[in-house]
């Protein structure tokens, strides 16, 4: 059993409570996800069935959705944000970290390439360049991949945000998947990272005025993502101790 | 001083021998390459000028122009083959494999990536889609890397011909540069490898009749390829010698 | 259901039979490995219960074992070896090369290194230093690993072959396990690779007058690797086929 | 030329300041390293003769040493840093992580891998386990790696500091170097990173008290490593821009 929770920093959902001007675009992404980012997800994760449990968690809640004890039942960790990544108090980035280090998996999700979690563990600006509407192939690279399980040799989005290297990311564990995009940008689109005794994920599809969660090829990726991050078990990284061990507990010399 | 040694399978060259009906063909090769595809070759790398001693070698020269006191007076070996890859005989391939095992660097070039060569270093069938005529864009994403010492974010090549994912190689030490075509296709397009004490660096550009490496930022590619992977030192492989140590001689147990 | 295929040369098994002066080694060893290494492997294999189906294969079988049809009926080979690797005919090699590219998993174990198998899908030419008799300490430094699933920090073999760097093989694509030798040697001891959909795991201890496929440890890391070797899907390797797309179908120019 | 500065936190050198009781363990530092670690390694340096200029900064200096205009003025960078690691500002770490990032090397030594800038740019603990005293080998595991230019299979240190796997650091890109020690402990003792344009070198010998850095092959891995380290050009990591092109720019849809 998979404990998952699905953080999203719920604000395109509820910008025009901020300004005004905003209801025109908060229309647009509530047409595609009625419930949030976070239910929509959610949803996608639900077809793993018995193989899963899902909480969702938003920005606004207490402790941004993410106290210790959520984190504690936490087993993998999906991240969503855009607008907000500034709001997320540096303690619970802190403990974020702690716990990917400890073991627990995180799918980074779009725009969190830039959230203060992703950065964090990477150690580098996670730039990009960007450009909104464009076509996009998703090219599978690595079909050996767990994440690859079920995946053709590439399959299309119909319109996604375009997101152009230079990637400034640490070269990942395994790219295992490499993005198109009509207007002459190429990413490395979907790519693995271990950091402590945790999993990550990076997968770029899922603007939320797009309809990228809805496609199957999509889903299938983000439910493999999610099994291959799962921890078989949780450690705590282990500071800097001692060795306290003698030559002779060692056997050294004994032939 | 690097020694360089370019070898060329000079079959489009002289294709009209063989059946007058490919002259065409082969004229076309030779307006852009009026010397062979290797002199265009030599002439690039002679760009480096004090750096580095030049020698051709053909196919239809003695021991395919590769015998053993070549290899040993070649530091930087660069391969272009398309149509004539299975009549390299197997004792030439065994030792160009020994020399990279023993440190000589290898520069893999187009349609080489299916050599007897390339795919005896691989372990892999170096497979990949190809299609010609296309438009690319070849990106620079491990900016770092000394091969992409001078190189912008990406530069365009009017007309090359397509090769798309998935190449089957193993995973590169380094992808330092990724190609995008117009008719949708992505590859890992410049690609690193070590080999025992050899560098190797696959780089797809440069089909017999277009224009690539008269493209500056192509011409930069494969000098400093040259010059990375020269190398620092020759040695051999060591076999599988046995351990001649005792303890004492190893000081363990003296504390 | 995973289909495993455990290959031994089974030579240390029946020497006495090619020159009766090695009777007193093969007693040594049948004293190990009553029925021979490959049933060892076997019996270590089995306690994955209902996972599993359970093939053994030796060179003096027609084939070598290893039919085509065997290994179509393969998920993962096991395969040990050590002084008949020049007697397994090419052609087997050829096969095996090409079911690994295919996506059957490989678990290669000890003197192994040096199969044909290994050094064809590697390029290089494994070498290793060696000596007997060593006290050995296998470092988990992977721990994230699936094959590292169940294992401390490091575990003890009171008796094994010491291998040694530098071992000529390709940058693994992780190092999981790190070894340390009482004569002061180190060894990347466990490695993982991927060749075309194949996964590989070379795993050193298992010399064949050592006890160390008794070690719950070694145990555990071989039944992980089987799981892990297993392939979601077989797949041809794709040769090289042409493109057949137009711009149009790619929808290209469309905005 | 490269611009190297040699970051020392000069602590042991002056403990005594703080409190008398340390009298004893300063002078056994001074006694090795008479000028202070950053004299000791400058003068390393300085062996790369007109090559590089040199500069040292400490943390009792104004901004820790390290203003902008230093980092401005550095290419290569070496930190050394063992109880002070607190006291270094964050505002520090942060111009540091930027610099690397934009091109700058970065050499980290011994304990500085509890460094904020090293644990910054890895985005892990960086733990590892220690014992003081005792005997290792380096072994040189990738020897075509430039920094390993010159060594030996392996060499040993009479005493150094052990420190123990698992070293919680993200996968290296090479790891160059594997220490043995005689108290049963491997590590990852030499490794590589890249980091924006920026590269990295993590190596272990190197405790305050030990001499190994009058040792002639860490001397030269160190000098081979501020060679390869130096950038071969700056550039400001590019922030996320928006891609500004129209498909006809492009020439998309020409054909």
């Amino acid at each position: 059993m998979i404990r998952v929770t699905i953080w999203n920093e719920n604000f395109h959902e509820r910008m025009a409570e901020f300004d005004e001007k905003f209801r025109p675009y908060q229309e647009k992404v509530l047409a595609v996800h009625p419930n949030g980012l976070h239910n929509t997800l959610a949803d996608l994760v639900r077809e793993l069935g018995d193989e899963v449990t899902i909480r969702t968690a938003t920005l606004d809640m207490p402790d941004a959705g993410l106290p210790q004890e959520v984190l504690d039942d936490t087993d993998v960790l999906l991240w969503w944000g855009h607008m907000a990544h500034d709001q997320v108090p540096d303690e619970v980035v802190d403990r974020v970290q702690q716990a990917v280090l400890n073991g627990m998996g995180l799918i980074v999700l779009h725009s969190a390439h830039h959230s203060k979690v992703f950065k964090r563990l990477m150690g580098t600006t996670c730039d990009i360049c960007w450009r909104d509407d464009t076509f996009e192939r998703v090219f599978c690279v690595e079909p050996s991949h767990p994440i690859a399980q079920g995946l053709p040799r590439y399959f299309e989005l119909d319109v996604e945000e375009c997101y152009g290297e230079r990637f400034d990311i640490p070269k990942p564990d395994d790219v295992v998947f490499m993005a198109w995009h009509d207007i002459g940008e190429v990413l490395r689109c979907g790519c693995t990272f271990t950091r402590g005794y945790g999993k990550i994920f990076y997968f770029q599809p899922g603007h939320e005025t797009n309809r990228s969660y809805y496609n199957q090829n999509v889903r299938t990726i983000i439910k493999n993502a999610v099994k291959w991050a799962a921890p078989h078990c949780r450690r705590t990284v282990h500071g800097a101790p001692h060795i306290d061990v003698t030559l002779e507990e060692l056997r050294l010399g004994k032939k």
